[in-house]
């Protein structure tokens, strides 16, 4: 039986999530279920994107990737089977498959239309029919059993050549400069950049702007070597740069948050 | 082997859970755990008691539901153990299995009493004697490993007539008027109330009343169609009116918590 | 396939568990994981020392316990590995085994040390090679991959007889004074203390005082025995003494923190 993942906004405190996994382990008793996350803020389709795109590379083939941040549900926006390599993804058609979308590998889209697996007249306890207000339990988990269960990607519906795609500005390699973005800041305060760290060779003079406050011409290669209170730049765990301070929250402290552009201009006078 | 759930209030930063599912977990190897949500409040056995009734009906038959809100943990109160349907539940005797015990189906209900399985003598690394703080860890995880080894249900203990059982007001359909109650406050802000949505006919006109000072007169059927800054009703997904606001938390903006009386006033003259 | 516990810094916002989890199921499928906890606040070695302390004794043999909190990630920091009974440990070498290793029992110590297992050239979807700041995907789970899929411990690297503690007071007994100190509060404001329970007999005349303002003289056996707005003393889910107050948080009404000292005098005199 492959793995599932689940990421999405609903938190932990409440019961979907429970709700999730308990129609997929119905429907596909066995399936080991791995929590990506569960604590995107509600409705931070581009927050989901980037976790998803973090992790997915680590799990086995095989695994299915569920992701429900939805503020669409119910509404006529599509439900999207994607795969690509050997994971399958399921998710809205929001955006929020962006980044696996444009991995760079052959992907194949569906929209996915499964009526037949569909909770339609799920009743709770009360008996009561319930809305449309949770396709994580009533749509995209049955989608996902069936999956897990073997049914081939393509039975899930036709394929489809326009999934929502977010723009997300792409970083620029410029003559003594590379312009980028802060892409995630995480639980550390450290800022995720979308700037490859191959792009800067090691030991090349630089000076790093984050908006027009934040200065680091440091480079470090681990957290350890930060000078105290000086912020340093080095590479993280996804490839690209990270802007971090020892020991202390560096968005929090200089009230930095996802989205903030990132300059680094580098070469001989890059520091002057 | 089946399927256990866990719903606490012990939160996910101590050391408590995991603890609960070490015991499980050497007593009945290879059960599926499935965490329902930690983070009730302390000692919120309402929330725990909504909590467990929304997301059990999801599980597979013969799943186990450990719910542990415990603030009488030591004392005199008995643990519970409640068969409802193909589903077995274990709990203190404190009302936290109410909706369960009222959920309309045949149950049957003992008090669990097996000193046999208990874990009175859990010595930690300290070599020290443990108190009687942990009943998660020494009680109930022993006796949801005896139900999920296949112990008979009858074998916890005696069956009793008297669970203790909370006061929940039941929800009143009047003259064109419903009387209820929010019945939980969910991650999103949404008021989930415990009107259930067949009493009112989509179409019919209406105006709903929280506390004393929200008013809604609006009915979509999902989130995407709520109209900036205006709060809406719509059937949610336990089959009940949920009241909320487009991309915003409700309860926080307005002040709303768990309790606060809905009334839904409808027909004709309603909105006048 | 034996268990996998993980302790981390890591938080559940971020993607973090979720790599170390893919890795691990990739390398050992099947693996059953738990969570036991993520929430240990960043860099806080103690408090991980403790956590994994307290839970690991109720897990059966052969669990291995991951613990990743890791402020010297990429430094030349080493790798600890450690049997100690028929439990396996793997953490950076900076502390956080302390009580593993101080447990009273016979222990084994290595420095992990497996290039060919680790993920040097690990590659995320940008294609880009990774710095050294993510230690828990690409060399710890790596190295619990290993235990779990069989390999001997001994396999892990060289026996080391110089692993890094923590400097952690021990509590003391002296004539008609106990004298420790807070080693945790938990989740509920319970003043967990490292004095064990059994060096004051019930019923022995005490006065606890923790830091110097906090002042109970009363003992009782479970939470709900405390009488409304007094702070009281019983023993606790690991054998020492807790203080608590009745329904309240006591650590954050009274300013109280791990580490505060604690001193019981007893005996006679002690109210005085």
């Amino acid at each position: 039986m492959p793995l599932l993942t689940l990421l999405t906004d609903f938190g932990l405190a409440d019961w979907y999530v429970a709700a999730v996994k308990g129609v997929v382990l119905g429907l596909a008793p066995g399936t080991g279920i791995v929590d990506l996350s569960h604590e995107v803020p509600p409705g931070d389709v581009e927050t989901a994107a980037f976790l998803l795109a973090a992790a997915a590379p680590t799990f086995p083939p095989g695994t299915v990737h569920l992701a429900v941040v939805d503020p669409g549900v119910g509404s006529e926006r599509r439900l999207l089977a994607v795969e690509a390599g050997e994971a399958r993804f399921l998710a809205p058609d929001n955006g929020l498959l962006t980044r696996i979308l444009q991995g760079g590998g052959p992907v194949a889209v569906r929209a996915a239309d499964r009526p037949d697996v569909y909770l339609p007249s799920y009743r709770p306890s009360s008996g009561e029919i319930s809305g449309e207000t949770f396709h994580g339990r009533d749509r995209f988990a049955p989608l996902a059993a069936a999956l897990l269960r073997g049914e081939p990607f393509a039975s899930l519906g036709p394929a489809i050549a326009d999934p929502i795609l977010l723009e997300l500005p792409r970083p620029r390699r410029e003559e003594g400069l590379l312009r980028g973005r802060v892409a995630h800041v995480d639980r550390f305060g450290n800022l995720v950049t979308d700037l490859p760290g191959a792009w800067l060779p090691a030991g090349t003079p630089f000076a790093a702007t984050v908006g027009n406050a934040l200065t680091a011409t440091r480079r470090v290669s681990c957290y350890r070597d930060l000078p105290p209170g000086e912020p340093g730049l080095l590479v993280g765990s996804l490839g690209t740069f990270e802007l971090s301070l020892a020991g202390e929250d560096l968005a929090r402290s200089r009230g930095i948050a996802r989205g903030a552009p990132v300059r680094i201009a580098f070469g001989p006078g890059a520091r002057s």
